[in-house]
């Protein structure tokens, strides 16, 4: 099981995120308190945007607690907008294009969860993918197909009615394959301005995840606390375990339901699985 | 462009192939004289067979020169059908999955070339894999999926008929996209008791294969070399380019033709697409 | 901390101590049992003799359970005396020539522990290594002058008495630097025919070390264990952690203690540094 | 035989140095006009400064062609301060921490060149680094030791001093060993304002090293080159050799001599080492 991180907000450096909380997600990386496995060392990702038009990179098959090229570009990076994720895989091979986040132009996304018996069902999910899509495909993960699926289902124009249509033809293939309760999990995914993370399992007993009480509610909780007072209220932390103890500064999101935050404002929705045609 | 290598005869410690000759593997990964790319240094791969029913395979995205676990590797495994390959990438990314050689089951599977326009012609190549077969795919290059497609074809049955319908079939998709030339390459494969190589491209312009003279001569030709003597007359090596500069001792395998040996017995044949019929 | 395997009796593949096991070594090295750290996911190394003059070492940084060559390596490399080792680091860089078993001639070594404030020593203890032996030093561990200083202190004449002169130096540099306790670990080595293995901490609270009962006892006791009747009377396995549940079967090695195994025969002495003299 | 590339001046893309020109440094990795050997494929590292107190370094062991990481950091991270190293191992070990450059607080340094028997000489001249300075050493190369003797005989204070001690140390050790011709090379080094390169070997016949001509005239030469016209007058590049067949562009840096950039300003200086005392 994986472990991610989506922040948008005040412009920080990747470092305040990954390694400075006292849960962060590098120490997750080594013992995760919710996680279904206790170690999540096979690779790390982050992704950042910046002024150009393409959202940065980095992903690496080092466990996240001693990849050094992962800590100086944290250190050094500063952005608004940041996804990270730390891997432990469910069966597909280590390696950088098996890591998260994945990119397809100004958008990112990741993942944790799975598709149950993704190697039974992976060829006719492939194959779904919008035949313009398939070639950036690049490695062998179910996340990164899911990814390309949604995107064949609209993910551009209408994130959440993509992401429902994506993981209803994932049930469909796996009821033709007779498998039961195939996609588990949390995905979050952006274009660069908005943010979109789903809790979501056919079993309904999807992963934890979290988001952070609202800045403005903390900052008169924790008038002392100088992280707090850097941040604009209008600052968003998703994440699938809480970074620290700090009390009332995270709340669930519920199973089944999908969280869109949008010019500083968060939404809670429910999800669920919708109808797709094909294209 | 890559560098393969194919033996079978008296075992011999890996190390004898891959780092003493003269123009040994390593050291044409380091500057090969025929090669299209001068550097190699995009991973390596090395498959024995010994005792156990399936063969060994060493597979590493370091360049080859600087390997230290292949050295040791080489240095303490003794085998007498070894297939060894440097790659120099032509796009796919450098990647543990995608270096040679592929196995499947008793089976390796080796390539110098490329699919012309691989990206755009690959879902229907990929399309085309038994979809048994299909879940074995783990990597991204064209000549996995040519692997599969030949295991498709019948490789069990009539491995050099396999091959050409396999690439008949490329040939066949390539037209259909309007790609030009699409197949470029030699090919090495086994079942761990007989070799296959070939040499063929669309174009009828295949990078160069060379394999050895017979033993019993080079003994003859060359009575005090200490090497030749350890070699029983059986021994047969297929390589991209000559091991070294001994006068006599490679022989040029000819364009558009398939390279049999079994029992110590080798025989040279034309080799052509053929009609295929879709499974 | 680490974790480690020392393996000498009839030859077996590598596969049978460090995957197959119930609580092998990889599986320890995702969450071991009576570690201090509990993800040993920093390297992870193999050593093993053959009829070749130098044993074979195969070390990687990738961690233990996702290392594919290291798992092919196991499957297809049969040996009689095996050294194997998963490594939590304890600051030095992950690196190859960090990771253990190390190497000098014929002879290997491992260490599971450390030296207290290193950093600090490390100056004053790889001065003392002899000259002709400092530029064999490849890495920046701990583990790794210690070999050194046991190298330079006897080691190929009378092992127990080297070792002990190395801590002792040890001890009496930490000494000088004021660094309480410096010693601590479990470390075996072994010169091709022989081994040694030793239980010391300058604090007296050294970490777990298990040897087996001897085979002759657990096939009577377990008549039914296919495993064992595999196995000559003179199997001897050292190990951090016992491999599994089986009743009986592991003694632990005591605090302060040499175990030596010599054809087939093991003897534990009292172990404890002793004066040196610097050569 | 390394190549390397110091930058100071009107803030860029690290891309716009590495990726972007006609001979950049990452086209000299794959075949390099003027190095020693053809390939440069044993790492890479970039070293570059912003608004915070120490520089930031990323070093790879990959080559540098195919690191997708180090091109992302390229395509985002923006600087006015740049040092660029790809390596070709002398004979250390292929790993982080052997690649440049290297770093101690706010100095970076990197090394085109070898110490001859560096093997021999190094534990005289390990032994020679302030023992404050001695546990900062991480890798195993002749250029760190060297970075690190620099800094004992007063970097921070008077570098091209410094850096003549360091050199006179280095043969003084070498004549001791009977060792001629020991030095050879090209070194760059910085406090994140001032930029020192210098060109040396005891045999006098050094590595190339070229700087650029200064922009104001190539403007006038070119005033059509869109490139020039965003870097200020000020902008300075130094180079193993050239990245472009710009005519007038280039100009040697003369054999036995110390470039120092300023405010903008350069001077080119004659350098030779300096009697030392040990401190």
């Amino acid at each position: 099981m994986c472990r991610w991180l989506a922040y948008t907000g005040t412009p920080v450096l990747i470092d305040e995120l990954l390694y400075k909380p006292a849960n962060s997600l590098v120490v997750q990386s080594l013992h995760s308190r919710l996680g279904a496995e206790t170690t999540n060392g096979d690779g790390v990702g982050v992704g950042w945007y910046d002024e150009l038009p393409t959202p940065g990179v980095f992903r690496s098959t080092e466990p996240a607690w001693h990849d050094r090229n992962l800590h100086e570009l944290a250190e050094h990076v500063r952005s608004g907008l940041v996804f990270a994720h730390i891997r432990a895989s469910s069966g597909s091979p280590v390696q950088q294009t098996n890591c998260h986040p994945f990119r397809y132009g100004r958008w990112l996304w990741m993942h944790n969860g799975l598709i149950s018996q993704f190697a039974e069902l992976k060829r006719d999910l492939a194959f779904a993918v919008d035949p313009e899509l398939y070639p950036h495909i690049q490695g062998s993960t179910d996340s990164e197909i899911l990814f390309h699926l949604a995107l064949t289902f609209g993910l551009h124009d209408d994130p959440p009615a993509a992401v429902a249509r994506a993981i209803a033809f994932v049930e469909h293939v796996a009821e033709q394959h007779g498998v039961p309760y195939p996609m588990q999990g949390t995905i979050a995914t952006t274009d660069g301005e908005r943010l979109w993370a789903f809790r979501y399992s056919t079993e309904g007993r999807t992963r934890s995840l979290y988001r952070n009480t609202d800045v403005a509610t903390l900052k008169l909780q924790y008038p002392d606390n100088p992280l707090l007072h850097g941040l604009s209220d209008a600052t968003r932390i998703v994440v699938s375990e809480p970074l620290g103890d700090l009390k009332g500064a995270w709340r669930e999101v519920p199973e089944g339901s999908c969280l869109v935050v949008e010019d500083g404002e968060e939404e809670v929705r429910p999800f669920a699985p919708m109808p797709f045609a094909m294209v």
